[in-house]
């Protein structure tokens, strides 16, 4: 989500820029709930959060699978979330006769509740500072001593928190490692699907309405937490406010932004919008073209192809609206003057370097990530597509990385990151088959067209076979679609895995090598310096301008606040709501402007003035999807799913006057699960007293 | 042709940076046959180019189809040219069962020589100034005013100079209207099929090799120009040479390069830059992927698809590489240099003003391009992809059009422009029906995406329909694929228009009319008033720079020069040549690396040592394919086909020390047609004694 369409964008360029100019800085922000400016808040809104309250909305705030956000939303761990976040259960639910994606699903009971196959949901219920602790353990060191030693000092603080199965730990970096904290985060891993309307109106509007306003989507889905295989007891949780939030009113975003990167030097953001970006969306673009075009072989390809290209088209419009705003609007220079200031501010030689520094090391930042991107994959490329390439190289590294100890072991496999793990490689997932062997043939291709048919890494993954031909060997070769082959693989570890005949396992072995040396050579050669470098600046960035901005996202909670409202754009106020009659109006019958029979059905017993979406202005960015948007009461009054088209620059800054998150009216939730899927018990559920309110 | 490969630039960049801060002005050029520095060269080469000689090499030139070059070969009308250039003819010609592009094609004589549905070539005969003429006919005009006038002179000029059926006249535009000329050609429009090389090795390396060096490709083929059935007379010839050029010796390159734009001002740059580019580029990736997929449904789909795919994968390889010299060379900090000092030489204030006034226009060019392009169509971008759309636009705009005054028709309607146009309607080209089905489908739900879904032309084309509904409609109901279809309606006129049921044709006029004000409104409120100011700005820098510097290529007849020689890759030298053992080297077996079995066949009828693909300093751009490379004495030496990758930024400027254009040698060209091919016959035929010599 958050991402500017490039349609429609270049009317407005014009005034942006005169708005951006006052309003750059001005960033009301992501705050991390020990450092939340309630006073300020106060202020402002005649309301000031106590730390009693911000417990409360903390313990009931869920983040959801790595990149999602979530609530409780009764006390028997009912979980809300959007569809697009609980995407990946509703499709593995599927099947080629039941698609759950196309006919939505309401569970009666708790019997009918269907287990995800590989969904979880964390609750935070502990932050520790550790910046000494950390900061000792380097102490004196430098290059991969420092390195080795931060991971070594991490890993350990993380499996001395984690006391129970169920508890989770880690250290989570604040202002580019100016801060560490330790996050202790309850674990739940037996999530089952309550209610899931039909995609048709979780995103109605699908890509062309994506990232838009004004918008009538349903982008909600119902979960239930079970721990012993009952439901959890949560008593913290956000009671469903009876209606939605009034205009100008005082809202408050609970969730866990993913990334953001404010703290990029100048030169580190010309390097997104010449290099980064670009790359990654011709990279996309072509991607959505394979996958786009495969879906039109027939209904079970569309099925299949669904989840990916969804993904490819989020990415895609987010990425395309953070190059626009690199373009198109004054951020870039107020980030240079702003630099230029606190350049001048600094008092220390060391520190009074560190841009240049950074500006050296984004120099051959550019092969390094290339390389690194198609061997190893960043978010959006690979050029090892596919879950069965994906499990063999978990199952090769999971050998190797295993019996290390913690402290040497690449992330994925510590003891923190084994769980996740562990679970991705033996869940039972449908694996489609002709899918996979379209997308590997695909980006095998692109590590040729990246790297050169001369690369060696070229030379020794395809021989005198050309990348298609690979692929097509590999997809049909191996077992690994098997969750039980790949258990056994899994316990049989390095002796199985040399002894293994599978293609995959193979190639993967083969590949390996050349994989880790990319990461490694990003990671030491720009990654860890980059970090070390940005730390000096936060560090001096504290001394002049204090704590008072917050720290950039990084998949963690958070907590912002702002009010409802809409916006200006090009000279005409888009107003805040849209009604459910306007979703009616907008409904063409075809795909993606069809509505479902179930919405169709219901017209007539629905009030088409109810509030369908509402635009506030609170800061957030992908991650945030699925964030409880709630009032002083700590009440759901929205269900954040999206942003407008000024949202995906909130990657590198956020513009107060034009930044609006778009969410699911309270009402509309109503409305929806009462009246459109005809689940009053859920609402009774949802409406029941709150023990802790 | 001609562009920079993204991967392997990277490590470039440092080093090209060097290199062009002292070489982006040093520009060789692409002369007109009127303004050529024969001195110069002289003095540099010691070889003066005499008129006559330069009236023979015109003479021994062709223009091949709308978009490539080439040359008499023989006196009985033989033509080389790329074998990229003839493609259509090769696909055309191929049927399910036969198909040439992997089987080659020799004619063993005459009575073999097989048609060429749609191809033309032409010859400059004679060029006259006109500037004054121009400059009468739009004196005291301003707005749509002058632009109708210039339309009208221009058509009156080149109607009264067109006075046999073969001869075809055009007014060119130099110096971005600081000149213009009158070009008479000699039409040819009967070619047929002498010789063709398998795709295989005409494109070996395929994609991963294109614009890329050392090469070994065998991209020519030979045609034969008929007149009255018979083979041409061409008395004026390019004899072959009997061996290739030697390291360092003078060549010329005789083409028709399409398009420069190095007079544009920075302000176009940047929007080339940020804008343009970008957009062509992301557009191309995901038709890209459309077109690979589609291909892998089976081998008559790959078949189908092939010519479209070749020539989107090579448009966006120029524009990738075109983007990189705009971001990693100094080529635009070059150019803000120059502009500043001509800027501060300009004595007139309305002349000083105009490159502000460019810059304004530029602000609003990117909505107004953006609609034209979606919605008309510009180099590799259209909404309406396929032959099926096209032929129902021509024949809607025929009927329209063709009543209408000469001067008042759209360009393709005028007389100059409609026999082409005629031609192209007419033409019995096989139509992939689902091909064309897929391409329309994608390239409709581009209009809703790039124009978003309220747009009015999105309403009005689509209603309720999604646009793949629509384009299944149309493709499985049109009758436009028939020849006799097409001709019937053209023959009709505007009668048989409005009577049509078609839905192709009904589609056609339902867009027409958005189509055309897209199409005005980029031509009245951005082309022509940038022409105007181009003209401008031409003026005042002859004023200052005489006419040493060449105009910018318009896909008219030029002539450049310089050495063949190699270049200095990241401190290592390139060699200039590359020999025929070296593809054996290459070869994988593997598509686009596998030879066909000719080659194989004749591996050791072969000397290895011979001169496959060369390298020259000539300044050429995409147009420039086929253009004879010759030595002082007007042999063939080369063939040009490809420039390597900082080729394709020569559109913007060119780089002496870095910039070259590839040819295959005439060594090799022999060691093809003799003994790979047998056919001495042909060789024979060129080897002829020229008459005329």
């Amino acid at each position: 989500m958050l991402h500017l369409r490039i349609a429609g964008a270049l009317a407005l360029a014009t005034s942006a820029m005169t708005l951006l100019a006052s309003t750059a800085s001005a960033e009301p922000g992501m705050f991390t709930f020990n450092n939340f400016p309630s006073a300020a808040v106060g202020e402002k809104y005649g309301f000031t959060p106590t730390a009693q309250w911000l417990d409360r909305v903390r313990q009931a705030a869920v983040k959801v699978g790595a990149g999602c956000s979530g609530g409780f939303v009764s006390p028997e761990g009912l979980v809300i979330t959007n569809h697009h976040c609980a995407r990946a259960c509703v499709e593995q639910l599927s099947t080629k006769e039941k698609d759950l994606m196309a006919t939505g699903f309401v569970a009666a009971d708790h019997a009918q509740e269907r287990k995800c196959p590989q969904l979880e949901v964390s609750q935070l219920v502990e932050m520790t500072d550790v910046t000494d602790q950390i900061a000792k353990a380097v102490d004196g060191k430098s290059g991969a001593d420092l390195a080795a030693a931060q991971r070594a000092a991490q890993a350990s603080l993380e499996k001395d928190c984690a006391t129970a199965s169920d508890i989770r730990c880690n250290v989570v970096t604040l202002y580019q490692g100016g801060r560490y904290e330790l996050y202790k985060y309850k674990h739940y891993d037996d999530l089952r699907l309550v209610l899931a309307p039909e995609a048709a109106i979780a995103f109605f509007g699908g890509d062309p309405d994506n990232y838009e306003f004004p918008r009538y989507d349903v982008d909600m889905t119902l979960l239930r937490a079970y721990e012993n295989d009952k439901p959890a007891r949560t008593p913290v949780y956000f009671p469903l406010a009876k209606t939605g939030p009034a205009e100008g009113e005082l809202t408050f975003g609970v969730g866990n932004p993913g990334v953001t990167q404010r703290g990029l030097t100048t030169a580190q953001l010309e390097l997104q919008r010449d290099v980064l970006i670009p790359q990654l969306v011709a990279h996309l673009a072509e991607k959505r073209g394979i996958l786009r075009e495969y879906a039109r072989r027939g209904a079970e390809q569309t099925r299949t192809a669904e989840q990916v290209l969804f993904g490819v088209e989020n990415l895609l419009k987010r990425a395309n609206g953070q190059y626009r705003t690199l373009i198109r609007t004054s951020l870039l220079d107020e980030k240079r003057k702003d630099e230029q200031q606190i350049r001048t501010k600094v008092d220390d030689a060391a520190t009074a370097g560190a841009w240049d520094a950074v500006a050296e090391i984004v120099r051959k930042q550019e092969s390094l990530n290339r390389r690194a991107a198609i061997l190893e994959g960043v978010q959006g490329i690979t050029g090892f597509e596919g879950d069965l390439f994906a499990y063999a190289r978990l199952l090769v590294r999971a050998a190797e990385e295993r019996p290390k100890p913690n402290a040497e072991r690449l992330a994925e496999y510590s003891e923190t990151g084994w769980p996740a793990t562990e679970r991705r490689i033996t869940a039972a997932v449908p694996v489609a088959r002709e899918l996979e062997g379209e997308r590997l043939a695909w980006s095998l291709s692109k590590i040729r067209e990246w790297l050169s048919p001369d690369d060696p890494v070229v030379r020794a993954l395809f021989g005198k076979e050309a990348p298609e031909e690979v692929a097509k060997r590999l997809v049909a070769g191996t077992k690994l679609a098997d969750p039980a082959a790949r258990a056994a693989l899994l316990k049989g570890g390095k002796a199985a895995i040399d002894a293994s005949n599978d293609p995959m396992i193979r190639f993967a072995v083969l590949a390996d090598p050349y994989s880790r040396a990319a990461r490694k050579g990003l990671e030491t050669q720009v990654t860890a310096p980059l970090r070390r470098l940005h730390a000096q600046i936060a560090t001096a960035r504290f001394k002049i301008e204090g704590t008072s901005v917050p720290p950039d996202a990084t998949g963690s909670l958070r907590l912002s606040y702002g009010a409802v409202k809409g916006w200006m754009e090009d000279g005409q106020p888009v107003p805040a709501f849209t009604r459910v009659g306007g979703l009616y109006e907008r409904a063409t019958g075809s795909d993606p402007f069809k509505l479902p029979a179930s919405w169709l059905a219901a017209k007539s017993a629905l009030d088409l003035n109810t509030h369908m979406n509402v635009a506030v202005a609170l800061d957030t960015v992908g991650g945030s999807s699925g964030s409880p948007i709630i009032n002083k009461d700590a009440q759901l009054v929205a269900l954040n799913f999206d942003g407008n088209r000024y949202g995906t620059g909130g990657t590198f800054g956020n513009i107060e006057a034009l930044n609006r998150s778009v969410g699911v009216d309270a009402a509309a939730l109503r409305a929806a699960i009462g009246t459109v899927y005809k689940a009053p018990h859920i609402l009774r559920e949802m409406d029941a007293a709150q023990p802790g309110g």
